[in-house]
């Protein structure tokens, strides 16, 4: 067993697109489990977009990662040594297990159930999984026949809410990037229309896909994605802000949609959310992801990448669209 | 009696700041009441920021004031002849009566209760009382010891919604232009604090006046106020999305605030509303405001304006900011 713990650690507060000399690569002594504590050789990293904003040093929800600590994100690592009742060698564990080869704590292990895949444990059945159904749900409020647009939709997040969108009996429109996304969407994922912004004019196209109006946008993207479904927006129009990565990487924030009266015109809401405020409804979450996981009902698609080296490298995929599906980097085999 | 009846017409689109070329005067022969139809004479005019939208030839919430026709706008009149039961001359009725100064209708004419001024009826228990009820209440949702702030809060909603805020026991920050508006809103609708938007920094001053952030914002403006309210929310804070003033005599479109994001991070929501859609509650809401008046409770204050002649450069004074609460038009003396 490896005595050494590689970990990719905040070298500096990014400006702009996040590069890889924004991470260090260190090396500390394997930590040991103390009291209480079980040892974990994490598995697969996952990335989200957010993860960029955790590299700000502004107030937000979460603390910022400090310079010179090991970069913040979940994982999914296997238990080697433990201290703890209930956790025995071998067990797998999702946890916010950070950019590092190894981790030792008390808190905040979650074992997956038997027979489930850490890919799946990282998407469909994760907080990936969890933020599309309660901002779907409960922000979105889809009810059948209403027509929801998704963007981002063949990331993580947004492939799930659409086809969470689509199990409630509404018509789903995705917007990605590229021909082989839109297939993907159509084909396998079951949408009932795709748009590709990099070759479509995308508002052009919600007006002919969506002539009744938009009823829930489910918004990863932001910038002229939102402006876009803003124009188009049904009566009482429900807009989830999930995420604007299309911005998150501008150095300077960039102006915000020209069409915001548009909420006042169609009596529409755009509403954010935070997934962990939903910590206490997750097991009814995850029972019911589950259940359509196991029924065939989702298609869960998952971009692994191999390499603790690469992990930064992993991480700007996000940010130029070159991830498709769920961004995960694997490490190494297991035990 | 006057046999002509002199009418303000939509001469052409405004383009940018609206022109008091945009209209034409025009005269018509005083029309006759059919059957089952009263002929008014119109007392005051009123005027609402969201006319200039009416001015637009695009799908919104009512169609497009066509070229030609007497503009729109709510009035309060006095009968001079009735052919409807219930409606005797002397009567003084609230309706849409249009920039002239007679109209025959059968439909929408509302008499005013006995000894209900027409400059309040067509304020504090108009439809701007009512939308600033129903826009703060049901869209804001304020709780007593929350911080609400009101832009546009010396004119006519936001002076309104404004009080109504501190009668529900919140803390209440008005933002307005100049010291005799911000003076006002402190020794007459005993606003908290104000904000003169025309010499201080606003998202600084929000940060001072409410260091525990924005629980609900009532935009009248939109813009770079919007903007400095996103910058210092709440959690859970809602932006009642009431109007937009700022940005409507711009030729194109200005682009939107660059801090959205803040709605994720605060698990925010900004929401429209137009006010007919409340119409099957305004009873509920008019007792309640007329209660409010009765009791000395809400300090409404109306700008009137005199002469016919003048009702464009009277609409204009919306959109330089040269009102102080309502803003009305008075037309002659009645019967």
């Amino acid at each position: 067993m490896a005595e050494r713990n590689r970990q990719w650690r905040l070298a500096a507060r990014p400006v702009g697109m996040v590069k890889e000399s924004d991470f260090r690569l260190a090396e500390s002594p394997r930590p040991s489990p103390g009291p209480g504590e079980a040892l974990v050789r994490n598995l697969y990293l996952a990335f989200e977009p957010a993860m960029r904003g955790w590299m700000e040093d502004r107030p937000s929800y979460i603390p910022p990662v400090g310079i010179g600590e090991v970069m913040r994100g979940m994982t999914v690592g296997q238990v080697v040594e433990s201290n703890l009742p209930g956790l025995a060698p071998g067990d797998l564990v999702s946890a916010m297990g950070g950019w590092q080869e190894w981790f030792a704590t008390g808190t905040a292990l979650n074992r997956l159930p038997p027979g489930v895949d850490p890919t799946l444990a990282l998407s469909a059945l994760g907080i990936t999984g969890l933020t599309a159904y309660f901002g779907l749900l409960d922000l979105g409020k889809p009810r059948a026949g209403e027509t929801v647009v998704v963007s981002g939709a063949a990331g993580a997040t947004g492939s799930l809410a659409g086809q969470i969108a689509r199990l409630q009996g509404c018509r789903v429109i995705g917007i990605a990037g590229g021909p082989a996304k839109c297939a993907w969407l159509g084909a396998e994922a079951h949408f009932d229309a795709a748009i590709d912004y990099k070759a479509e004019d995308v508002a052009k196209r919600l007006v002919e896909l969506a002539p009744g109006g938009i009823h829930v946008f489910f918004d990863n993207v932001g910038g002229a994605i939102l402006e876009a479904a803003l124009g188009n927006l049904a009566e009482r129009a429900r807009i989830v802000l999930c995420g604007g990565i299309s911005g998150y990487n501008e150095p300077e924030p960039r102006p915000g949609p020209r069409n915001l009266m548009n909420l006042v015109v169609r009596r529409a809401r755009m509403e954010g959310f935070i997934v962990i405020d939903y910590v206490a409804r997750f097991p009814e979450a995850m029972a019911k992801l589950a259940q359509w996981v196991a029924e065939g009902q989702i298609a869960n698609r998952v971009d692994v990448q191999k390499g603790f080296e690469n992990a930064p490298r992993t991480f700007q995929r996000l940010f130029r669209g070159e991830n498709f599906g769920k961004q995960l980097l694997e490490l190494g085999a297991r035990a």
